[in-house]
């Protein structure tokens, strides 16, 4: 079995930076997970992912096989093709970072730069919710709300790695401000903080009181997943909250299904966790699907996430495979 | 010269039917133009098709060479893989028909059928405002807002080629309702029915008076484009429509350049032949920069469409050419 292969994912975040051996088919077979510690500065960051990928491979051991390559998945802007990172607010000191080439020289492997959303979406593609098909559509609703697209079975990430900003889709222009400076973006009504601000206005003026006592009380613990919790207890508010999430993002859904015609929608993140309950989601496929066209409303089915936050890390691996072949 | 080729293009509307032939460069070598007559039915629709085709080629005479291919622009919803028009508006009689085919059979030569927004989009990459990008998307603003997103060189058409309905993308839940069942899509603030209603509305309420002199006096007889000739003769509410106008129009770009990242988005239709002039380009440029990313804002060039009503007919040829490839 001497020529037996397995590939390295990498999602780096600001948090933590997740290692996985993936098979060819999509499976991880080993997982590590160390803390980023993004304020040690750059080079600190790098010296962790390069000493992770070397644990990984020793725990791996010689009987694994040997690894093909290395896909890291990173918050961006950045450059794919380059593999140097422009900026990336999460993790300080790296403007215009060449991440892909030093990891590449310590390690004497093929190494693949992505975009951490992007490698989410094709991991949903190789091995999650996008399995046997080639055109989707991923939003990741959580913090903040990103997106992938994948047409033909690859990755459309357009001219400067910069496509499929899809939670920056402004759908209201009355609408909150959002930290990219435009108003009404599709993120600033269906992101898990998004939830959970208009939760807490909407109990501040009073109401939801089954959503208030799980919060122990106090609207500031209100997170988008204590509306749910509240949604299955009965609460009206919580029901109002999470109905109106469904009408803002089925406007956002139903345009990608008019843009794209694409044979999936696939939701993902955090409000997705609980979110995809039967009683939650069927009002979201039905706002969603009334706002697009007949015939690719009838195509496009909506469907949840199924690699949860293995996606980027499976996906990362995935995407170096599909760039060695 | 026996070996000498050429290419259809037709371009199938609910008024007129266009014929061309086109050489393998994408330049027009000759024209014809006939009414449609499409109250006359399907199948007489379907004999003015093939008799102008017998007709441009019978004018071109066969020192110009042999036709390679049809290519056929016409309105959808269709299907471009089988030749079939699922149904159009102002076609009646044309629900699920096979349009290729029949032609096909009665010329002997090979025929494609593509959606008319996306041979128009096809038709600038090919020889238009696209030469030499691989990805871009248009927006055709007429009586209404038509798409088409090319990548990579290739038609973006979807899983049912109902892909790129750019027009129908909701920017604003509480705007005018649209003829698809939605409100406040794109299509209802940039088209040039759109412009010339809200000029229409802010007449009616006083002011304009530039703009009402320019229409005879009869509100009813504005139009987008008295509404630019209005703003060059320094009309304040003929300025105030166009500018929100491109405030919208803006929007909309934005969304499509952080969707699509791409090289340029091309601006065609009857609003454009005079929003083309520079005071009232530059505006819509600077609004619709403002309202994307700083990288692909920096990346997309909007410029206007260079083929006019030419697009469809030159771009059907042009996809008919690429398939025949």
């Amino acid at each position: 079995m001497a020529d037996k292969k397995y590939l390295i994912g990498v999602d780096l975040g600001g948090t933590n930076i997740t290692f996985a051996a993936v098979d060819f088919r999509g499976r991880i077979t080993r997982k590590l997970k160390i803390p980023t510690q993004a304020s040690r500065g750059r080079d600190a960051v790098m010296k962790r992912i390069i000493d992770g990928i070397r644990q990984l491979v020793l725990e791996q051991g010689s009987r694994a096989g040997r690894p093909a390559g290395v896909g890291i998945g990173s918050p961006g802007p950045l450059n794919s093709r380059t593999g140097v990172i422009y900026e990336t607010p999460n993790l300080p000191g790296f403007r215009d970072t060449a991440l892909a080439a030093p990891v590449h020289k310590a390690l004497g492997l093929p190494v693949y730069l992505e975009n951490d959303a992007n490698a989410a979406a094709f991991g949903e593609l190789w091995a999650g919710a996008g399995r046997r098909v080639e055109n989707l559509v991923m939003l990741t609703l959580g913090t903040g709300v990103g997106g992938g697209i994948i047409l033909g079975g690859r990755l459309y990430s357009g001219v400067d790695d910069t496509a499929g900003e899809l939670g920056h889709m402004v759908i209201d222009p009355t609408g909150p401000v959002c930290g990219c400076g435009q108003k009404g973006c599709l993120e600033q009504f269906a992101s898990a903080t998004a939830i959970a601000r208009r939760a807490r206005q909407a109990v501040e003026k009073g109401g939801g009181s089954r959503l208030l006592k799980l919060a122990a009380g106090d609207p500031a613990n209100i997170s988008a997943k204590l509306v749910h919790e509240a949604f299955f207890l009965g609460d009206a508010l919580a029901r109002k909250v999470w109905l109106d999430t469904c009408r803002y993002l089925g406007i956002g859904i139903g345009n990608y299904i008019n843009i794209f015609n694409p044979q999936k929608v696939v939701l993902g993140g955090g409000v997705m966790t609980s979110g995809r309950r039967k009683a939650l989601f069927e009002p979201l496929k039905k706002e969603a699907l009334a706002r697009a066209f007949s015939r690719p409303a009838r195509t496009a089915r909506i469907v949840a996430a199924e690699l949860g936050d293995e996606a980027g890390v499976i996906g990362a691996a995935g995407l170096a495979l599909q760039k060695l072949r």
